[in-house]
């Protein structure tokens, strides 16, 4: 369960500085290492190391069958007739949002007997990469101002707003510039949207988060990590050339696999002074938060059952995290680490200075250290405060601001071509519970002044003599801004109905506004400049590294391999492969524990499983958190697989391949298949599966 | 639940600048405020608001039957024959300790059928405190050196351990010079020990600690929070002179009690400076550390059934400080709060400016708010891992070297009168257990790079190219330091010893210990400032308010009082008592979550129980954490109660007393006989009580 969607998308907001990076590593220094783009897939190295080369229609296929959920996961098309195969864990999100206090879609999972009882989810957009336009010299041709960092940042981006507006204007798409090789090169995507996205079946989550926290980035696994949605237009199911046939043969060891998704964030350019910001104020900083919001969660969840079931899936998604980064810390802790990067900076180093051209870039190296500097003493300035019914009222200020403005000056969320999905996110009718809202609104209060200090000027405004707890209970107590009618009226009524508005919650937002734009400000100018550092250390890797490369992950498509392979550990073999038999023995291990009840539909059919069948397989693909729900498929493009997590020594992938012990984990296309045909008894729903 | 013992000790030694405070604050503000010296009761007080005049023998006789737990909690003599009363969590870390993987005290409870079953406590040690004589004089004078804050706090430290030892070598006694009233006073304490403590009865967890962390610091209650221990000596019962009658009738509202015990700290002389220290910086980052430790326990527990039984204990000490730092922090982020405390600043400066001999203290309140400063910026520097196999290496190498200079010069932990209290923690044999000490240890050395930085020279040394992890399970796999007969040899030995130890876990505290050292200079520094700085202060409270007073809670024996009074929340009036009806309605009004579930034994003895019977109790009583096992008496002495906790409101006590809603929260004494009785069917031990 690496990043979950839930995650992805509070981190990223959040702590956008750390996600927001990308940058360049050609020159995999590993076997099966590497992230390719579609449009530059590593053929050469594919059929020296695998012997295998994709043909165009292979890809072609693979690229247009492969889905990404906007909320921060993976999925691909699995039938003609619109079903899309993707984790339990990114659908959770959408399940937690259909629940109600009688109906636990989370807990219980769900099985549409018809089409009929399929469930809409209330804000799930799916984006289906149609085509990627190299446009980095349109976009380097506007950017004049090289010495002054704000400015070649806004030329920057009001030429990618230019080219954004101008392809959804012609083709109707929505199209997003992918900055790419730290800024080396500039990409146009564009995305065919379903935005009509409808629950047809989930497993209880004592089968797919069978093990819990305590199994979570272990192995070996045994988890149905896997639901399907089926994909609507015109209130019909979709009718889909491309979608992925269902491989019937289980794995074995050495098998080459294919894992086609959408990496959220890799930062293996990262230099040594940036890994140690990461590993002594960034990451320590991050964990202190999420360990904060796991406890508060916690607490809240204690009071009832439903608060229980409410606060449910927001706190798996921050332990997961919690879990993830600390293992992240963990490696980054580990002096060898540093010491390899640091071999590796040197010698890029020694090779630049060698070379008279090279040698001026040098000092990108001590900019990054510079910029690392800065972003500390920025750390604890962050206003966001993090709660939905806040974060509607800011985003509601914000875009009504910047819709007055020309597209290309605005925010990047805001423009035109990424207006409609941020629509959809602030008009969705998920249910909000005033309670958990109180909780989290108080919290994120308390926050604010512990950050800014209790004589902060903006913490006394905000406070205005009160508590946050209470100020927290009086906003949600009168806020509107919970009904989504409210807020699609706003946002309708534009800057002036909000400047008209007596809600106390949009009042909040627009004290906070101007403390935001400032904070963001600067953030953007680190950015930027550490953009450009990293731009001119990519010239320098690819010069004495080689051009053959992959750029750093950006949530957008990519295609990794790697062989289906066991490893050791504690001198132990692990084997590749689990079985459903293996499920039964692990629950039977840990008899008395909870998280390792396995769901009565598993004890009801036993008896009529075929407990050979493969389960959950380990490979050495490279992925990261984002790949959640990518298709594993086999040299014939047919789906044998599911990504639903890393291993526990993989979670240092994000700065450092490797294929010693690190391993992507799997769930078996034919585990899936029988679960489905025999635990959930859909028999009629495992014969669309690849058809 | 208020801080209970682990906590306690817990928090004393790793924050032991906040803990370590006492000052003073006469003249209370409210009603029934107050934590009184037995040798200066508010007589005229009582008389005047409750028409009461406590005789000396009343109150002899009720200081000679209050016990202080040294692991941090109060408790009584209750029976002639050494019967203790405690809370089950005062005792619960002796419930852990004589806990194994096949019987588990913490969950299921225990019953002595005859004294030759009553399980003796591996490290207890109980002080009944004997006399109390003002030394103030002979302090004072020993200091000459005002100027220079360093020589002064050595004279007064010389003075202080010589004054212990005479009297330790006087009277055989452990003897305790104490602070009062932020220098004021200094009263020697000495007590008769207890080292023989044997466990007779406790109840399971479930009833213990019904409602769990989600009713904690919460009211109405209904919980059993009691375990009896008795003392020994010659390996016989102890026959006790001094012990509680036991009252068997039932409290109402408006009657008057008394709470005799232990608090452990408050600080209501903090000027409003420290307070904003307290609110902005150090409650803040004490938060983030129990949330960390909360965090890494409930992970570790989730391995196995073994190793939730392991962990169970710290784990519920840690969350127990998490919720009450939580509400002490909350309080004080009210601006209502500081307002308040501001004003009573504001109008003791005016008056101490008005006269010329008390203006020139005013500076002090400068001073604190320079001091907080300084504290911000050595808030990091602690060395101190806290794990048991490396707190015993440190604390082995500190005393052998102590050992080595004149008495007076010791740490006061570590002089002669402090030595035998050390001594039996440091031997104790208590079970410690490889994996959890190797995820603590590690933890703490990961905590440490954070705090000090990765290339921080001393952590730098302690890893020696290897990760936290690795350095913590090569120290817990070699150590010999888990074993108390080596940790008794090398104390032996000597520093001689020590320094010839090749045990890895000595070595890494001789390591530590030279920073151990310089950070602990900087912090009696900055404590000795603080102390001479409120001791001004307390001068002019004294002028400005009047004599009659209490020092701030030093974890010395003090007289609390207040009536059984309900109180109104949200609108709503709160009843002052429960009874045993009530807990079966609030368990069948949570069915379904876990820490809501009776345990069995009050389910079958539903039938017989009178059901009327009193369970808890609230009152007006001015308690704070170490009070936990307080007994409360009657106007005759007799016992009629049990303290716990403190409800939510009262959270802010620490710095802010007040009876609007603020409660102690007891256990009654009719309804544990009644449970003894009944419940656990132990009618000769329930006969015993008060008798």
């Amino acid at each position: 369960m690496p990043f979950r969607s839930g995650l992805r998308s509070l981190v990223t907001s959040v702590f956008a500085v750390v996600f927001c990076m990308s940058a360049a590593h050609p020159n995999p220094g590993f076997a099966d290492e590497g992230m390719y783009l579609f449009n530059e897939l590593p053929t050469q190295l594919l059929k020296e190391r695998h012997q295998f080369t994709p043909t165009a229609q292979w890809a072609k296929s693979l690229q247009l069958s492969s889905v990404r959920f906007n909320s921060g996961g993976s999925g691909s098309f699995v039938s003609s007739n619109g079903l899309v195969l993707t984790n339990h864990h990114v659908a959770s999100d959408t399940l937690q949002k259909l629940s109600t206090p009688d109906r636990n879609l989370v807990d219980n999972g769900y099985l549409a007997s018809d089409p009929g009882q399929e469930l809409k989810a209330p804000d799930l957009e799916l984006n289906v990469l149609i085509e990627m336009i190299d446009v980095t010299q349109r976009v380097q041709a506007a950017v004049t101002q090289h010495g002054d960092a704000e400015a070649a940042a806004k030329q920057r981006q009001a030429s990618i707003a230019t080219i954004e507006k101008e392809s959804t204007d012609e083709t109707g798409l929505r199209s997003d510039v992918v900055t790419l090789f730290g800024g080396a090169q500039y990409h146009l995507y564009r995305y065919k949207k379903y935005t009509d996205v409808r629950l047809v079946w989930a497993p209880e989550t004592k089968a797919a988060f069978f093990g819990g926290d305590a199994d979570n980035f272990e192995y070996p696994r045994y988890n149905l990590d896997a639901t399907i949605f089926r994909v609507y237009e015109n209130d019909q199911p979709a009718q889909l050339e491309h979608f992925l046939k269902w491989s019937d043969v289980p794995l074995k060891e050495d098998d080459l696999i294919f894992v086609s998704g959408h990496p959220g964030r890799t930062q293996r350019i990262f230099t040594v002074e940036a890994l140690e910001y990461l590993r002594d104020v960034r990451l320590p900083f991050i964990l202190d938060y999420l360990r904060r919001k796991e406890v508060l969660l916690q607490q809240y969840r204690l009071e009832s059952n439903e608060a229980a079931r409410r606060g449910r899936d927001e706190l798996f998604g921050i332990q997961n995290g919690r879990k993830a980064y600390t293992g992240m810390l963990a490696g980054l802790q580990d002096p060898q680490t540093i010491a390899s990067k640091r071999g590796r900076q040197n010698r890029l180093k020694s090779a630049a200075l060698a070379s008279p051209e090279l040698a001026p870039l040098v000092v990108a190296f001590d900019q990054i250290a510079e910029i690392q500097t800065e972003k500390a003493a920025h750390l604890r300035e962050s206003v966001s405060l993090r709660s939905d019914l806040f974060s509607f009222a800011l985003s509601i200020v914000l875009m009504t601001q910047e819709d007055l403005k020309p597209n290309a000056e605005r925010y990047p969320e805001y423009t035109e071509s990424a207006r409609e999905s941020m629509l959809t996110r602030l008009t969705s009718p998920a249910p909000l519970y005033d309670d958990l809202q109180r909780v989290k609104l108080a919290d994120e209060i308390a926050l604010l002044m512990e950050r800014r200090g209790g004589d902060d000027e903006l913490v006394r405004e905000v406070l205005a003599g009160r508590s946050p707890q209470e100020v927290a209970a009086e906003l949600v107590a009168q806020t509107k801004i919970g009904d989504p009618a409210v807020r699609e009226e706003l946002i309708a009524g534009g800057y002036n109905a909000v400047l008209g508005s007596n809600d106390p919650m949009v009042q909040l937002a627009r004290k906070i506004e101007p403390v935001f734009r400032s904070v963001r400000q600067t953030t953007d100018q680190l950015d930027e400049r550490e953009k450009q550092a990293y731009a001119q250390i990519s010239r320098i890797i690819t010069a004495a590294e080689g051009t053959s490369g992959y750029p750093d992950a950006t949530f957008t498509l990519r295609l990794a391999f790697g062989t289906v392979k066991g490893y050791r550990e504690n001198g132990q073999p692990v084997e590749p492969t689990t079985d459903l038999a293996g499920a039964f023995t692990h629950s039977a291990e840990h008899e008395g524990q909870e998280d390792f009840d396995l769901p009565q539909s598993w004890l009801d059919a036993k008896e009529s499983l075929d407990l050979t069948t493969q389960l959950n397989f380990v490979s050495t693909a490279d992925i990261i958190g984002g790949n959640s729900g990518s298709p594993v498929v086999d040299r014939k493009g047919n789906l044998v697989g599911l990504i639903f997590d890393g291993n526990i020594q993989s979670l240092t992938s994000d700065y450092l391949y490797s294929d010693a012990q690190s391993r992507a984990v799997s769930v078996s296309g034919v585990g899936i298949k029988e679960a489905i045909r025999k635990i959930y008894q859909a028999p009629s729903l495992a014969d669309q599966l690849g058809r």
